[in-house]
């Protein structure tokens, strides 16, 4: 097994748009940049929380450039590269692959449906012939409940077999725990991070790298507490805790929640914004989300003023 | 209500690919320019039996391009501009008015899951918006057992009042015939296409524009016979006749057996190519597929010795 370049609290990142609509790269620099001072162990970019299905290759590249431009460091990025064709897929990863990025998460192709095992190891394959170099590292993106497609377990295990150096990983966003346990008890040495930091302390009792979780956007130092005292005694009382909050958040679409909150607590209405097909919070919503919240006590870390606009 | 550029037989036209993988544009010419030649009201090039959701934008575009540069009328296109992202989907549909296509065949974004209607409504405003162009023409595209997200009918409602010169027209591919029937019903001058022939005669009676429909890769003479002659003696019995056909073909997975069959009559066996995530068919099916076609009498016009390779 090759060596893991990311463990701990690995952040989905959230994309503010500007008030037209466009990708915001200076506001997005900060956050990511806000993000790792907070503790985040790897920001992965362009993944279903970051609205990244809503913005074009360029688009995602631009981002990426940008991040690299301002001295985000690399080897912390975990860029996702899903597409539906091979050739989007391998460009993307070839691009972040260029700029030394930690590894990839890459998506099943998900347009079409019901399609054979065969058909999803022949994508990934070909994006790794594509790509050619011995630089990629990839974790697979298994999130059925949105892609509607995903990586079966004995689907991961060929996957593994075929690209031992390069298919290390693979974020489970499956919601059930007994895929991501079935997966850790599989294969051992892969990394295994469950899509939502409820399943944590779990994951980390059975060898799992930690989490990859939408909620990570406005609570990394509460889910890191628990990553680093997992087999402390107060480890099931932070769980509770990262547990409590994530329910909240649950309860309103998450996305639109997430700016909602980065927008109030960071006083920058415009970082709501979000792209169709989402939309925002309604007012109503607004305001139960953030009562919600002070019902928990949650408050954001402020960002760094020196680094605020 | 504006003029419909597109009535009678359109195709979704297969897209081959070379022994690489990569689209192969002389194949997709030839094969363009035989179906129109068969009869064929329109291409709807780049939907879901062209694959071309495992092409990447730029992929499609310089299909495109050949086309245009080979002769093939641009007003009898309809390509496909289906993305998830308000920014590629703009891009694709900007470059086919460029050309002068008659319309564009347009998904909803098909990434996100349960997404309200006003989300898709804001999506296809937006790309109306960003092309900015009297001359588009959109096909709403409708397709939920694939996309899993559709147009519902007062969506439909919705954006031919707030677009009325631009989104004229939609493919229902729902394979729920009370669907296609309602919007028949309620938005009358509006173009709509059932995605199956299996529907055509049904959809003439109450108004519809045609049908675009995969088969029609291989049956245009059959499926456009009956299109003449709907209201004549013999509609129930062509209909019975292309029905009988589609039935055959869907018992195999669609695109690869409708690849398999330009393979096997146009004596190409190249054309049997898919791109990942399908999978071409094996012998087995391949053999059984062609022993139902001939059970049915079935045969595939030679394509013209002029225009062979």
């Amino acid at each position: 097994m090759p060596s893991q370049p990311f463990h701990g609290v690995l952040v989905p990142v959230l994309t503010p748009f500007t008030p037209r609509g466009e990708p915001d790269s200076r506001r997005f620099v900060a956050f990511c940049r806000w993000l790792l001072d907070q503790g985040a162990g790897g920001l992965a970019i362009f993944g279903t929380t970051s609205e990244a299905n809503s913005m074009s290759a360029s688009e995602r590249m631009a981002l990426l450039d940008a991040l690299i431009e301002a001295g985000i460091p690399a080897e912390k990025l975990m860029p996702g590269v899903g597409a539906c064709s091979m050739t989007e897929a391998a460009g993307l990863a070839t691009h972040a692959v260029g700029h030394g990025c930690g590894g990839v998460l890459t998506l099943p192709p998900f347009y079409y449906k019901g399609v054979p095992d065969d058909g999803i190891f022949a994508f990934v394959s070909s994006v790794v012939d594509r790509v050619g170099s011995p630089a990629l590292r990839i974790y697979l993106y298994h999130i059925p409940p949105v892609a509607q497609v995903g990586y079966s377990l004995d689907l991961v295990g060929r996957l593994i077999k075929a690209h031992p150096q390069t298919v290390i990983g693979l974020k489970d966003s499956s919601g059930d725990w007994s895929n991501t346990a079935a997966l850790l008890d599989r294969y051992p040495g892969f990394a295994v991070f469950p899509g939502s930091e409820v399943f944590l302390l779990d994951a980390l009792r059975k060898g799992g790298a930690g989490c990859i979780t939408a909620s990570g956007n406005v609570n990394v130092p509460g889910i890191r507490k628990l990553y680093e005292n997992w087999r402390g005694p107060q480890a099931d009382a932070l769980q509770a805790d990262v547990t409590a909050l994530r329910k909240a958040l649950q309860a309103y679409p998450m996305v639109p929640a997430l700016k909602r909150i980065v927008a109030h607590f960071h006083n920058d209405p415009d970082w709501a914004a979000v792209r169709p097909p989402m939309l925002p919070l309604d007012a109503a919503q607004s305001s139960a989300l953030l009562a919600d919240l002070a019902e928990l006590g949650f408050t954001l870390g402020e960002r760094p003023r020196s680094r605020a606009a």
